[in-house]
């Protein structure tokens, strides 16, 4: 029944029995985490065998030493896995140490301070530089730019993606705008899946944005799928080259959400003028990234096929998670306007809109019967949900068992809130 | 015979000599390295135990799971490992990814950029921040500074260790001086280790220089010691922490040179509040660094002594070569007067200073005999060796062989150079 066909009588009594099914679980003593979108020790158990599977031979078929120093780019065979993983040719691929995150820190540091071709190009010479932030979104794409002192304007998506009306007019407006971050494929936290429409919008981005606009593509969850047929997603650098905007794209993505996270590989794919840049900002600090690691993942994950078929072994893993989820939801909020939520096809993440002005209420009720979410505003820049609205839900590290009760306590502390708040009391 | 004492006529008759066996070894189509401080294939070799080592098991004993991300300050154990290498307290280590040159930018871009006690600390608001380069030194150190576009100042060694007086003049007429490289154990390429008395003035630098200063102590050869007396180093931080001025003291190591080159973990320590400030940029980029690697580590090398004895094993790898250098040079140039060298006791480099104007020519001679040098003037900032005189030999890549070849040719560079000069033809 829709919570706006209550009575105000119904209301109380109702607010009642969840107040006190809610005291009930708050003497539970429960300890649950659903903040991190982290893969659970099953996950990770996966990619056991990558430790001890060099058996000895450290080098690469052209002789070169895995072991020794030099190497910048990374090991070939590595940027081709990263190639196959972004869809572009391996000669674009740089395949770096663990984080894709210290990555895109890296390009934007680069394009801020020192400039993707040269120091005159620099954006810190811009007023105010500015960025265009997806909302919801990463909270760590935004706090890099927040570290650099580069202004976010917040954009929301349609089901096919960002609202690309709004990003062309802010684009074409101010050509201190100077790029923005895209998780294209399982938007976190939407789970969103770009239309191919609205790929080919952003690669036309370039002909209409100011000097040095960059498109950020964190394709974190770029193989990250939950079943056997899922969203295509069309690829931007193949569109970019047709606009002739290739130097406008930035691409990136890792295997730490493949093998072990924290001890993975990651990549980033640029125009071949763009890494050239970049690898002389590299170069300055580093001799080379971990090449005797980059070398495990080559010979463990055995060319992509091999990548595939350990991505469904996730799947089977992390599928029964998202389902419970969704059936928590369901069961307890469907057809009773308290709520939307996606219903990702994979990534690591389920979106949760609240009624606008709960996000915060929620998430401090579950608090406090022992539930741990991602705080309220963590989603969008500043850490500052104008709606308070929105929940991030990260159901891939619990077992199914604490999930369960997870969501169980979730929803109570939605419907909770809700009463609350049509009752005055919030 | 020392060269002074030549005739001219002798030194033309020596100068065609030498021209004839420079022209033979041309035609002998040589192709020998001395250019890079990179152990040999025999030494990264010592280590190939560390893949497999974990055996499966990923676990510290506090139930962490090495595979799963968080830690921004790396695994207790590695902590530990770094903090016997630096003579600190593990609480005071942060270990890293494999490069210390990596956390070094970091810690130069926290304090020019960001500021180590808040953006108003951060040094590019000084009209002119310096620094100081002992010279001869690293490039990388010097790459650095130049690419955050901090001023360097030349200052020498005497054999003691840097020549403190003039340090310490210009630190105390100058506040805009920043910091200071250090190679305090045998520095790169000089091989000198600091005195302790030496040491006791740099702690003490900070009770008079100005805001914010800071002491690189890069201790790269820590534990790479030739023989088994080697020369004590003094510990810096305890005799900062005497003066109060430990917030001066930012220390790094790696194992780079101790299992394999560009796969092993780097450490930086310093006091606590500055680890404090400085995870906080870090932060912003990391989630934490590869700590499967670093329980490799622990593992294999089995605690401060069991990394000792494998230190050993390098040692008598390396020794052989650095014996091979000096007898070269003793021999061919002992008492010529036409250069003066270092026998260093560990490290990985022999210091030569020919008659000042001659560098660049025995480099090029070299080189055109199949034998690459470091380039010219590489130990100095902006490339400039101001004497034209210092060139660094890394012995430790090529094998006993390609040395001895390597070696006559440069002793014989060295002699011809000479000649040639004292001739007025060069």
């Amino acid at each position: 029944m829709d919570i706006n066909q209550y009575s105000n009588q119904q209301l109380q009594s109702w607010e009642q029995e969840l107040g006190a099914r809610y005291r009930q679980i708050q003497g539970a003593g429960l300890k649950l985490d659903l903040t991190r979108g982290k893969p659970s020790t099953a996950q990770v158990t996966l990619a056991d065998g990558l430790d001890g599977v060099l058996a000895g031979d450290f080098l690469l078929p052209d002789g070169t030493d895995t072991r020794n120093y030099g190497g910048l780019e990374g090991i070939m065979p590595a940027r081709e896995l990263g190639g196959e993983i972004l869809g572009v040719a391996p000669e674009l691929v740089l395949a770096g140490d663990n984080s894709s995150l210290t990555l895109m820190y890296h390009y934007l540091l680069h394009a801020y301070f020192y400039g993707v071709r040269g120091p005159d190009s620099a954006w810190r010479h811009e007023e105010n530089p500015k960025f265009i932030a997806l909302v919801p979104g990463y909270d760590r794409h935004f706090g890099i730019c927040e570290d650099l002192g580069i202004q976010m304007i917040n954009v929301g998506f349609t089901d096919k993606g960002p609202d690309m009306d709004r990003v062309e007019a802010l684009v074409r407006d101010d050509p201190s705008i100077k790029g923005m971050w895209c998780v294209p494929k399982y938007s976190n936290p939407t789970g969103h899946t770009y239309s191919d429409a609205v790929v080919a919008r952003i690669a036309a981005l370039g002909t209409v944005a100011g000097p040095h606009f960059r498109i950020i593509w964190d394709n974190a969850y770029a193989v990250h799928d939950l079943d056997d047929t899922p969203p295509r997603l069309i690829n931007l650098m193949d569109l970019a080259r047709q606009q002739g905007t290739e130097d406008t794209v930035v691409m990136v993505a890792s295997t730490s959400k493949i093998t072990f996270a924290g001890a993975g590989v990651a990549f980033l794919a640029s125009s071949a003028e763009n890494l050239k840049a970049f690898k002389k900002h590299l170069g300055v600090f580093s001799i080379g990234p971990d090449k005797v690691n980059q070398l495990r993942h080559v010979r463990f994950l055995q060319g992509y096929q091999g990548l595939r078929a350990h991505m469904r072994r996730h799947a089977e893993l992390v599928r029964p998670k998202f389902e419970l989820v969704d059936k928590h939801l369901e069961e307890a909020l469907g057809g009773t306007g308290m709520g939307a939520w996606t219903r990702p096809r994979g990534g690591y993440f389920v979106s949760f809109d609240a009624h606008p002005g709960l996000a915060r209420e929620i998430i401090r009720l579950a608090g406090e019967a022992g539930v741990k979410l991602t705080p309220a505003g963590a989603t969008f820049p500043y850490g500052k949900d104008p709606e308070d609205c929105n929940i991030r839900l990260a159901p891939t590290y619990p077992s199914l068992e604490e999930l369960d009760q997870a969501m169980g306590v979730f929803t109570l502390c939605v419907k909770l809130a809700t009463a609350r708040q049509r009752l005055g009391k919030v």
